[in-house]
């Protein structure tokens, strides 16, 4: 019963969240398909924890977490795009997210490529023109920018290879996945951190929520490779799922499950111990936490 | 002789601005593959005009000129993701840009769509860690943003149209090209403004290059139009170009070539009464109007 009425509490913002990114994605001088399209992505779903981080983060930084919306909308938008581009012929070639046809599919590819541009862009005007008006806007810009560049070279290295030479096999799984899903999960939290207004203790709060959000965000993607092995294994009676089928590196393959198991605990511990010492103020980033260990997809 | 001479002083900038876009494309975190990829696409000539206007907008609102490099050089790194975008099967479809292929034709299409990607965001970065210290880096974020999504929506009408019901030939037009080409251009002359210190008529100043930045950037599309006439009137003795042929609306098939001629005149004379306030601070962008306004492609 715990979990489940924490979880309610966790997910509490998620209506003002929803309603931020139907607003943001309504743009009055942008041809009405292109509208279209970026709301057919954005608005499909999605358990948002981007937006959501960001919300208990900056809560856990003293602010109200309403402050967050602009950035945490900001970061989904990204993210949006990213799944957009990836989905496209050229590179992962899916015709389905989330049930429905990708966008690709459902609006052509030209559509696919401009709207994933469009989302990009539409980020940083929410950033350069995000209310309320203390926000650090140069700052969440700065952030979101590096924390995309960063996705992109973890998708590169994830699809298209070249690594640096003379890695370990962990040591690219992490490389990869440091930038691919990590570096906007980091970003996320540090974003709705900066939201907050800066108390005395900015700088240390800060760093926790940073060393929290890089623990979390590795958790993320190695939770993410346990449950492509133990969903597969429910479904099809296999050990493996589909990433190691397509011959990807991941987590349970180059560690095994038990030891995968373990590294998820590890990597909880270490974000739980990073939040201890902001207390009550990082009771919602501390249940979130639990809430993506034990999550089933 | 003297069109020459001055051509040459509005291109001195030149080797400062190539010198820019040399460091600023190495990122020495990405993916060998991708950064070479980005330095394939940007370093490969081109006119540099965005650039170009840049510094010589700044000295016209009283700077120096190169505290507009970075900015010159964000407007460059959007101009190149959309041409390599652009050059996508699923949008133009092309395999040969300034005489060599495309980027997908080199690098394939998953890392064309990826290093136009990044250059967006590499954009975004350059400006948010721009130097000197002095630039309003937020107002050069929030310029190159608003004009980036007008490009994107330019894109969408022109390619895969939708535009607004009701509209008139002519005003179709105007409205693809203000934004498919003319928001960038008004970006690079208002974002090199912004890059002087703002002296006492700061606003006036910036509101004078504006005028004359919109008359140029539509004079820019108007030229081209012409171009694809007239050089294929030399090459093949028809009076139809591509665009034509491709049954795209152009500013000839519209008004007819001789009154299309009349309007890059119009254009020209707007641009230059608009920069007359600001006297000699506003000869280099008077002489670059006259090099745009007579360029042979």
């Amino acid at each position: 019963m715990k979990t489940e009425h924490s979880c309610q509490d966790v997910y509490a913002p998620l209506a003002r969240v929803e309603a931020t990114l139907d607003a943001l994605s309504r743009h009055p001088h942008a041809p009405a398909g292109l509208e279209g399209a970026v709301r057919y992505s954005l608005l499909s779903g999605g358990k948002r924890l981007r937006p959501i981080l960001a919300w208990h983060a900056c809560v856990a930084a003293g602010g109200q977490g309403e402050e967050s919306l602009y950035a945490g909308a900001a970061v989904e938008f990204i993210h949006c795009f990213s799944l957009v581009h990836d989905d496209l012929p050229a590179i992962d070639n899916d015709d389905l997210r989330r049930g429905r046809p990708t966008l690709h599919k459902h609006a052509g590819e030209a559509m696919a490529i401009l709207a994933g541009d469009a989302m990009t862009l539409t980020a940083f005007e929410i950033l350069a023109d995000a209310r309320p008006a203390h926000l650090p806007k140069l700052e969440l810009i700065r952030e979101l920018a590096h924390a995309t560049s960063a996705m992109i070279h973890g998708q590169v290295w994830d699809t298209l290879g070249g690594l640096p030479a003379g890695l370990a096999p962990l040591e690219s799984l992490r490389l990869i996945h440091r930038n691919k899903t990590g570096a906007l999960i980091r970003a996320s939290c540090r974003m709705g951190a900066l939201c907050a207004r800066p108390g005395p203790n900015a700088e240390t709060t800060l760093a926790a929520i940073t060393r929290y959000a890089d623990a979390i965000g590795l958790m993320f993607q190695v939770v993410d490779d346990l449950l492509d092995v133990t969903q597969s294994a429910e479904h099809t009676g296999k050990r493996t799922g589909k990433d190691i089928d397509a011959g990807k590196l991941t987590f349970p393959g180059v560690l095994g499950v038990e030891i995968t198991r373990e590294h998820v605990e590890l990597l909880k511990r270490d974000a739980l111990t990073a939040i201890e010492p902001l207390g009550t103020a990082g009771a919602s980033l501390a249940e979130l936490c639990e809430v993506m260990s034990t999550r089933t997809k």
